[in-house]
């Protein structure tokens, strides 16, 4: 059990004790006068912190990566005006509470969230297209993937669970298109919603303690190919060819430009209705994230928030 | 009563008769050996025509301009290869049927689009917006004016009700938006919606007889500057201050980007879900009306519409 | 045995007999006086023309499509200062010569291109990727589709030929860039460069008349996307991971930016040197046509060739 | 009265005594031990330096915000290679000379440039413009805003007097335009230069202590709408329409581009010669003071000032 | 003497006669049967017109080429609602009146545009610079095609004498902004601005019949690079080094930015200045002469011209 | 003879000695109590190291500047967590070995290179641009200053003997060009090759103590004009007019892009071909050091580079 959280070692300079902590980054270090050291980067739900192994207590510290969950004996000190621990010993942990690791944004109900997601799913009539969906989702490791994944690293829904939530927006929205265009293929869109990030599970690495990075195969082919490849692996082999290209156009086309990353273009009313509705979940997701960073981190008098350089402006606070 | 309609001339080359049609453009010309005549695009709900006042019969013609319509004594010719009307006389009328002139495309029910604007007006109850409101839709000019506009002259909605249509399909999207943020200000984001492009009422002059030309100060100012000042010159005095702010930044910022003409980005999620959803409305209709036109115009073989350059893609026609 | 080549009918007004030429376009159309005719455009490897069936003739037809070759009993007509055909009968016909109707730019050699493609193929001694390779080009139809596709459809290598041209200069291009970079995998970058456009062979249809067109799945997904597929459907359980990425990496990567299609940006040396090679061969490719355009086309006194929109400039001629 | 200046504390440490200062910037923080602190940047007319007010002084310290000018007593302290004040007391200032804190830049004579901003009104013999001219500057409040007021917060004539200044510079360069043209309309032009940036006196708020800042209605509105609204807002029933619409469209066209947020495009000489001539007073501007800045901070042998990313460049000092 | 104007020849159908005209374009074609004729465009100050020799008058025909002026026996035929010359034959005509075929823009008066050019001249005290544009301007073939030239082929200044007073106009501009920073250099202003297009003379070839061209070492190397080779090859060896890098620097970076074909960026106040005063003087007359074609061409009610893509609108007709 | 390099100071923490540096920048400044002292930043082949010289040891320095090597008298501190050192005196010398200062990328053999050079001037047969070339390549000073040059500041070949392997690459992509196309100049495309960044001697200052910098010319009018003006002054009257504009146009274009600098763009095959034989050079080198130093730097199980800006992505590492 986690003893201490990172918000309260500022009142606590001065303790030697133990806790477990995630791994965000490692690095073996030499000192001016030569010798080795071990520079960590430590979080947990409640932030960030710096820590070192001197040469002396390398011998004590396990091999761990990014990612890991460590206990560690620490001392708290203050150095330059910043907290730092020294550590005495680090040894990797295989069991642990994400939920002491991750934070979910206020007012997530994963519970719920999954319910709706099963029931998205099951308006699915089309039989082909219910069967395919049903071919992930039956997946117990690719459900648990896609129900605690991110839907990115830094800019929108950047947080556990966030690419269901994400999904799940854009599916609202496109309820509202679909009642203005009612011959709109509803199983295809909702499908085509629900698979169109589904590149970003083997495109970003996400671990149970919070950490997320770009996986090899990520940074090399793109979610976007990704995704098109595990759909097309899934696709059995009478399945309707239009039906296919409609599907994948929708994957391949959900960015919207090519500068977004989308080697085509929207040519079909699904797939422009996915690539609408993806972006308005983006931004709102985007500015009220930044919304909720300054009513958090300014002082009462500010009327606005830090410039988002993704939404090209500052959000007022009083919205 | 109009007696021919455009698209029925085909079979008429020859004949000597009269009919209602509206002046799409009008020009005073000189022939090549000096004398003058006039050259007439005249239009009705079927199509366009060119028509010629030769000198002979200039007298017969009462001055006329651009969105009337007229009377014609007419003969049909072919002329190299083109039906072209040769005019005798051309009288002005003052009373005439708009549904003669005017396309609407096929499915708008303009009385419950007018209900439905009812109903989203009703479900103001901030004090101040629905007075701000009910100053606009009180006034029969301007009732009829907004209800009848289109949202543009080329690009999208660019029919009679077309503004309508369009502002009722952005609030049906902005009801999904606000579903999923429960705590932004409804009555806010539904005046603003119904209030973002009402700059389009003074910027474009719409004809009964269907035609639509930019006017002088709409060329001048833009619909935004224009939208603004209608609705600063309705806010009474003790209009919130707070209030105004946020509602004439969904005007100015709906376009969302600057290069797209709005001087200020959106700060408020208010402002952003009018600039989603207006993208949104917009450019599904522009694929919609893309693909009709393909289905319409194209072969049976034909899988993709002409190339769109404001989707930058063709649309699929089986979609 | 076709008869009439279309650069001759200038001398031919008048002339009444058949030959054999592609057809380009077809439309069913309506006269002025509500007849019903055809509206064909027909070419052979000399050039295009016009022709029409009037509705009399339109019984004697039998129903075609763009890429089909037709014996057409015709008349040479003038009308309004073209050249055009009055066509009595139309009949399909299943066998011709292809080198009729295709015009390969002057200097081609088949035979040699297939000896380098050969070559170049039994070069590479890498196990797996020699397999993949040999898993495309021993398949006959992929082999005659490969060397007979043309690399696009307007820009560069538009013809028969085409694709197989571009690859090979690209290799030659690669070539010096190995010779620079010795530790490049050259296994790979030959098979990356053999594949990188393979999705053009179903992106786009070119039939032995000629003709080229985008497909269906061509339009909707893209070459990129097409290439990636076809290369993982060849793929055996066992092929080395790295590899696969690495070799999936230069086909998504080599359009080199976004904006051109790349759903992600090369980063592997391998990638990055497909891309300028392939930049290399393209636009030289381009300078090479039109300025060979200009030599035929302009007075001798003329110094520079057309502008080019891809080129930004026009090219000297003299050069 | 001020007694001590910024730009002196470097030979003073250790000093304790009191001064005024403006309040830049204050924060309320804590302690890594918990304990609150004010965390201050305070400026004069010489420079900014940090300054604290530990808990224990904490009661000593007035309520204060951003513009104020305060009375604080002191001691200057050396921290960390900074120069840094301690406060044992903070009371704010009703009465002060602002030319204790407001650098103006060298040479401005606010006296001429108030005589020629007379010369420029008295220049106006149209009626209407005259009248409208008149109601802005014949207002005290809006003639010392006006007189005062910086043109914009960083980027050009940043400082006190700048927004007169520049506006001057502008109508000299248009006085240039005017005789090449001399049909443009003289009094219009003049109006529309006097009044094309008068939106910032909303936008922008200047203080006496020399400290600006974005207002709400400034980042919610921008200049430009503010500026259309208060010159409407100033118009008399019976001004000519035609007048107020070029007049309003210089004010919205003067950036010449929609991307740097002019919703229309200039459509009128005058227009253009504003935009025209509003560019070349700003970039001189930025030009010359980072060239002033360069020649004060690089030493001698220096050739070239810092790269000034809005000019592309950086400026010979020599020049 | 030149006996008819193009723009009379609408009253004169069918009559024969000679006149002189200037060549625009000659191509040398082959009728439908095989037969070679000649294929003119001819101009005078008045407009352009088509004309043909046929096969029987060829040898009538002396060779001519783009910018001669030669005398035809024509008639005047209407061929498809166009009028058209039938030539019975075509002389070469080596002396002309210039304002015969130049149209010179209403309000050029070349006599004091050359006056006010020697008094520009005649201020630079400057003993180098001086020297350097005596050596340009006692050139009198120099000063001749300097003072004809037109400053573009159909941008702005599109006319003879178009150099001269696009010049001119810079200066006076620069006058303005020179009063606004009184320490700049004027004589380098001045200079500069006199030189800085002077390698339009090369890069255009403007013949006294009013037609230009490029030239061949125009569209390899750009008036920039040729301007710059131009100054170089006068400046004598003891031409103050610093002098002439900053002149150099006026001339290259002209255009204020690489896209626009400016090599580097200004980096002094003066090449500023030159831009700045450049670009007024650019846009001010393509705006002028849109608005004076639009009350020429357009009828009375028009209150816009046409849209100009250079300025990215229509300009106000009655401004 | 050098005594210490800068990599092994880490270990000698209190050393008093003596050894030879160049220096890379110099100012004077002031303490907080007003006393002058000098500012260093110093470097040999091995690093970089900060140096102060303080206010009793300034008489014992000697004037110096950056690129000049110095012998200082130094004791090695450790400052805030960093190395720095203490100068007692500090003397320029004029003799030292310029392999002690400037860091060659490893493989580098400059005398194989300079052979390949040789071969590459001996390959020119066409008489004129033979003796151009050797006009330059004669000239000891120029052969010297050409082949230690770096390509450029920081992107790309930015080290000793940069510019001629840039160079040499580049020609030996032209070869396998020239292979495609075998009519290209051969003699033409190698001159131009040669001589395409000859301007960058000018543009930039290259020390034989490792330092570059902009020179006052470089930065007014960068390599394109200076290359430009340098192939200009060493043409000889006769030579052919012809090959001279494509020879310069050739130096010109070969940036290929106005945004990238280039005032035309390429309108000749041999044009075209340097500018994508330059790009694949340019860009390959920027990413094999990317590549090599996170090879260098990272850990190793890091897959990635860091993200580099000029190519839009981190390099893969295993490569």
């Amino acid at each position: 059990m986690k003893k201490h959280f990172i918000e309260d070692f500022k009142n606590l300079v001065g303790l030697t004790d133990t806790t477990d902590l995630a791994v965000l980054k490692v690095d073996r270090k030499v000192t001016r006068d030569g010798k080795p050291y071990l520079d960590f980067t430590l979080r947990d739900r409640t932030g960030e912190i710096g820590a070192k192994v001197w040469s002396d207590n390398i011998n004590d510290t396990e091999e761990c990566r990014v990612g890991d969950v460590v206990t560690v004996e620490f001392e708290v000190r203050e150095y330059r005006g910043s907290l730092e621990l020294t550590l005495r010993s680090v040894k990797k942990l295989s069991e642990f509470d994400p939920d002491d690791f991750i934070p979910v944004p206020h007012g997530i109900q994963i519970d719920e969230l999954k319910l709706e997601l099963a029931r998205r799913i099951d308006s699915i009539r089309d039989f082909d297209l219910r069967k395919l969906i049903d071919a992930f989702f039956d997946d117990d490791a690719f459900y648990t993937a896609y129900t605690n994944a991110p839907a990115g690293m830094y800019i929108h829904h950047d947080y556990r669970h966030g690419l269901l939530q994400h999904t799940l927006e854009i599916l609202r929205i496109l309820d509202s298109i679909t009642e203005i265009y009612p011959d709109i293929n509803r199983d295809l869109i909702t499908t085509g919603a629900l698979l169109h990030d589904v590149g970003k599970i083997r495109e970003l690495k996400f671990s149970m303690s919070g950490t997320t990075e770009y996986t090899r195969e990520g940074q090399l082919m793109g979610h976007i190919a990704l995704g098109v490849l595990m759909i097309e692996s899934k696709l059995p082999d009478d399945f309707p060819v239009a039906t296919r290209e409609k599907l994948l156009h929708i994957v391949l086309a959900h960015q919207g430009k090519r500068e977004m990353g989308s080697p085509v273009l929207p040519a079909t009313r699904e797939a422009l209705a996915v690539y609408y509705a993806d972006m308005a979940s983006t931004f709102m997701n985007i500015a009220e994230h930044e919304r909720l960073r300054g009513l958090r981190s300014k002082d009462e008098s500010a009327e606005f928030s830090d410039y988002n350089r993704h939404l090209g402006n500052a959000m007022l606070l009083d919205d």
